[in-house]
């Protein structure tokens, strides 16, 4: 059954036009008529009501939510986070997926933006002056995560270099005079917004210039598993393996299982996120810990605020922490 | 800057009502007309745009896939199939979050019938012969996946009962005579669509009811890792806990570790479902993989021959297989 504006005109005794006017959210209608014909629209399930109804709002409670990725439980996380905040407001989200590809990162924003979402969150792959101005444009409030976009779009994470530069001063203190760093994502410098990594990268890179007996290698291939086989095996100094992200170090600690080095005693491993899988894995990854959920949390109120007319800072740092367990 | 109808109506040479009606898809205008108000509309980005375009198509090029869990990995992996088969059609797709609250799915349902998606992929929580009219009213394409609906609402997944009565089989073959069969989820059972761990449940039970020798306990409690040290302390015969997901198999293993309990040599234990983290587990889970990606994809692709206007399939099971790995 498909309602017209013709049958709510019947109905309220009124003109198209006046029902034209209501819906659209136009002047020249009194304020009673217009009331009466959004209840008989409603009333009468007229779908394109919920626009007009949100156009008479300015808003319609909905947010975007644009991550690359749902593999790393990281973004699971943190969006079941951002959903529960935003509901707790009254917001819906709507949650799209940019499988890190940069034009379609921009179709989807736009798509967001027809559908005239009230503000986006966003885990962008786009980066510099050319989403800065298009998020700037949009007109619509953006918080990003993961990936910093400019000084000029609210930004809510960690502090990763300096998170990392306290995981490189861990691993010093447990006596490792060597690291090998395994971050495959920097060999997308340049291409892609790699924010994150290349955060952690400096504050590996700072906290070595602190430690000068600490000898180091990084580690960007795409074949990194090899790589790290072969530099163990070039010297007799126990090293300490520092990944960028838990998803490596699983992968790296597997690895090592299958080639019989021993971790601890025959390598160390560390890793960062602390996703929730690895609960499950043995030897227990030592890692940093950030509150993923209050990130997501915060996003989500900020967002909100911003919205609501509100000023939000720029850049929101949560806190970290390393979790000692047994594999350095 | 924004872009009224007015200044539309303007450059166009036409009246405010004529780029209405043109906005709107209302007759009453020539279709050269239409067609130069739609062209201007668009160049100077006017956003409602987006809307009346896609009531002239008939079409909004946008899928909602409804997800009540993001947590277990088995979502992740579809979702990411699905929109890559979405895309690869020229679909946008909108994901959003029920967490298994029945009120919400209905909410975000109407939410996206508002917004005028072409169709819906969802894993439902509500059941029987509500929410199945709701979704025949809403006169949009839908198809279910986990859970199913009813034989009205086409259902996109593997054959559980099959595939357990299997598992059920592969643990006799073991020369296992006792099991402990872990559902949690069945505890819901009348609450809320539990269709996936009911049908697995009865492949079970059909199983050792065509194998006389063996013996069963079903553990449905919250607390069911204290069940289970309880049940597998009150015989000598040894056990194998047979998981209706292997998201208890990884909490089985690990209680079973922290206990002191050795696998398989005192218990064995099977999961369901193959999630991709059990790569990084030990012993590696012996577990019923089946093809997520596969159901991903083919629930985009019927949803969109649906949408196209072609019969669908009101089942369609994708295969499963057993993985053999070191724990039973």
């Amino acid at each position: 059954m498909k309602v017209t504006s013709k049958q709510i005109a019947e109905l309220c005794g009124v003109t198209r036009g006046t029902v034209d006017r209501a819906l659209n959210n136009r002047p020249g209608i009194n304020e009673a008529t217009r009331e009466k014909i959004m209840k008989v629209a409603g009333e009468l399930g007229y779908r394109p009501h919920f626009l007009a109804q949100s156009l008479v709002k300015g808003q319609t409670k909905t947010l975007g939510i644009v991550l690359f990725d749902m593999y790393n439980r990281i973004f699971s996380q943190l969006f079941h986070a951002f959903e529960a905040e935003a509901r707790r407001h009254g917001y819906f989200v709507y949650l799209v997926l940019t499988n890190k590809d940069k034009a379609l990162e921009i179709e989807y924003l736009n798509n967001l933006l027809d559908r005239k979402v009230d503000g986006i969150a966003m885990s962008p792959v786009n980066m510099g002056p050319t989403l800065d101005s298009f998020l700037k444009e949009s007109g619509v409030p953006v918080v990003t995560f993961t990936n910093r976009v400019s000084a000029k779009v609210p930004f809510v994470w960690i502090d990763d270099k300096q998170a990392m530069k306290t995981a490189v001063h861990h691993i010093a203190s447990k006596g490792y005079q060597r690291i090998l760093y395994v971050s495959p994502p920097l060999r997308y410098k340049g291409k892609s917004n790699i924010y994150v990594p290349e955060q952690r990268y400096k504050g590996f890179i700072e906290a070595c210039t602190e430690l000068p007996d600490i000898s180091y290698t990084v580690i960007t291939d795409y074949d990194y598993l090899e790589s790290l086989l072969r530099l163990i095996a070039e010297s007799d100094e126990k090293p300490a393996i520092l990944c960028s992200s838990d998803i490596y170090a699983l992968d790296v600690m597997r690895f090592l299982k299958v080639n019989d080095i021993r971790i601890p005693e025959q390598a160390g491993v560390m890793g960062f996120d602390n996703i929730d899988i690895l609960h499950y894995v043995d030897p227990a990854l030592t890692t940093i810990d950030f509150h993923v959920d209050e990130i997501g949390r915060r996003a989500a109120e900020q967002l909100i605020a911003s919205i609501q007319g509100r000023d939000i800072p720029r850049r929101t740092h949560v806190g970290y922490a390393i979790i000692e367990r047994d594999s350095l």
